[in-house]
């Protein structure tokens, strides 16, 4: 295998974008890739989007998007894992770069939520979520991960307040680069895309523009689709292996990781994850984060982006944009959120209930 | 990039399967490819279906189908790319191995379409087209293939018996293999699963089973979603580029191909497929299909499979069950519609009208 570095990154402004369409957002970030990256070359496409056949009528982005972007003729291919998905474009565009198969690819995680009721949109992402023995009976994502807190508050005595602040964090950090207000009033049914171009860390290094900024790990784990099949429901299996295959590729532990974007989803998420990293033992992320463990200035700094909670949850996006964070942090290009002499961070994007689980490994050369 | 054999392949009966779900066509399909392949080693999956959204209110499958296989830590990637879902599974399973990512890789094509309302399935299957501009107005893939049909007719004197007659030879390449009243009843919405067992060439030795059969070449072509944008409504560029990019990959010319499965979504697309391959000039594939070029005991024969056409089109499915006809033809397993001395052959997979076109050569060894 070849080595891979991310040499671009674009993102837009997550938000309800009324005025603009799936393909609108798609080229958006891609162009500003392009801009970032100083090329436009393009060997192969990887699209992250989770339903855009139940948000816009519209599947077969593998040929729309390319059309759109005046690469037409490029192989490509959309790849979904329910709110995964975003991580599984990269993770598809590393695979496509490091086999020999391409030597620029990018990689576009997209969700265009707003042109949905919102019944519509809770059916949507419902569908991540086993639709014969979850969603059909009547839950949804919302009361799937209130279970998971619910039995944490039970096992290991979390509180409302711990909770509280997962999304006190987030939401501080994501002031510092955006007004407030309007993130702070942004609905997790967002929409947004981001895109990201790999290399080898062979042609990166003519590049010049940036530090070289590899990906070393890649890990992806899956776990049942229903939370009722789980051994333990306060066992993320997918992301224990995820995060465990991404580290030892990396030839990692998580002690060396300086920072950290996981998938918050909701606030009870973040915790978990945090334990299931290894950051904290089981039971332990609501304390720790209380006693601001995870914020950008604490040990070990979560979400210095704001993570999906703050900054909103395009879903087929998030993977790439926590991509395009790592990056930003690395090239220590982050400004007021900057993390002082961040080389080394971990990415975590998990679908569903956590049936799903893709993490990469980022380091700077 | 380490050389990748096709080491088993299971399909189930294509029809309006309603007491079964989408996770059991999975599962069956899978189980029949480890029966066969006397292995059910799987390092990684992939599943190639388009709207499970659509069509079964379930997105998600890389978390449900590994699940419901009894792999549910296995990374899986569910793929899309309209009616070239399958093919591009297969392609990405591909990747996976030949990068040395993974060992085994089981690809998965899969579609259940029956469980709508025919209204819902044709919504859902004109997701494939461009929504905001094809399908909105109320144009569906009949329409579209209609006019490349009458473009055909008007331009090169295509008659509606040589349409005919694509239609008639692929079932009775079929009438072979099932009953062919049921098969000729088949709606052309149709409920099926089809899966490959890949690994490197290495391995593949060592199984023994059946002689070695490799994909020596894969090519991915896309072009514009709509018809409307096309430089020439008659030309697939998709395909051109698919077909080529796979034969130069395999240093191969179309002359080198024995025999191939081709997407005959309708009669005029295997007419347009023929002339896109370089089998015939264009404008040539209709007189050539009515002097038995095509035929079974042709000199280039087409669908020995039924082609979609005949024994049904369960749209996730198709690209895989066309790699599952090759293989039993290229291990001299077809029964009476084996064709004689057949080693190398050709699959093409396409989605919508034509935006994507994933082509593999496969060879026996």
């Amino acid at each position: 295998m070849r080595n891979v570095a991310i040499v671009g990154i674009g993102m837009i402004k997550f938000g309800e974008l009324w005025t603009k369409s799936l393909r609108d957002l798609c080229v958006e970030a891609a162009q500003n890739c392009f801009t970032d990256a100083g090329t436009n070359r393009v060997d192969s496409l990887t699209i992250g989007c989770m339903s855009s056949g139940l948000f816009n009528g519209q599947e077969h982005l593998a040929s729309m998007v390319p059309d759109y972007l005046g690469l037409k003729h490029v192989p490509a291919t959309r790849v979904e894992s329910a709110c995964a998905s975003g991580g599984l474009a990269v993770r598809s565009a590393f695979i496509e770069v490091a086999s020999g198969f391409t030597d620029f690819a990018l990689a576009i995680g997209v969700e265009k939520m707003t042109d949905v009721s919102v019944n519509d949109a809770t059916f949507a992402l419902a569908s991540a979520a086993d639709q014969d023995f979850e969603a059909f009976h009547g839950i949804t994502f919302p009361g799937l991960y209130a279970m998971l807190a619910r039995a944490h508050m039970d096992r290991f005595g979390t509180t409302r307040e711990q909770l509280a602040q997962v999304a006190v964090k987030n939401h501080a950090n994501s002031t510092m680069i955006a007004d407030p207000l309007r993130l702070l009033d942004c609905s997790p049914i967002t929409d947004g895309a981001a895109a990201v171009l790999l290399t080898t860390v062979e042609e990166a290094k003519k590049m010049k523009k940036y530090p070289v900024v590899e990906i070393t790990g890649i890990g992806m784990g899956t776990d049942t689709i229903a939370l009722s099949h789980r051994r333990d429901i306060l066992k993320l299996d997918a992301v224990d292996l995820g995060v465990q295959r991404a580290l030892k590729m990396a030839e990692k532990t998580i002690n060396n990781i300086d920072f950290a974007e996981v998938h918050d989803c909701f606030t009870i998420a973040e915790i978990m994850v945090l334990e299931s990293l290894g950051v904290v033992k089981q039971g332990q992320g609501g304390p720790a984060t209380m006693d601001g463990l995870t914020a950008l200035n604490g040990k070990f700094p979560v979400n210095p982006s704001g993570g999906l909670k703050a900054k909103g949850h395009p879903v087929g996006a998030s993977g790439v944009a926590q991509i395009c964070e790592i990056v930003e942090q690395l090239r220590n290009n982050a400004g007021k959120r900057q993390i002082a002499e961040a080389r080394t961070a971990l990415a975590q994007n998990m679908g569903g209930s956590g049936g799903s689980c893709v993490c990469h490994v980022v380091e700077r050369r």
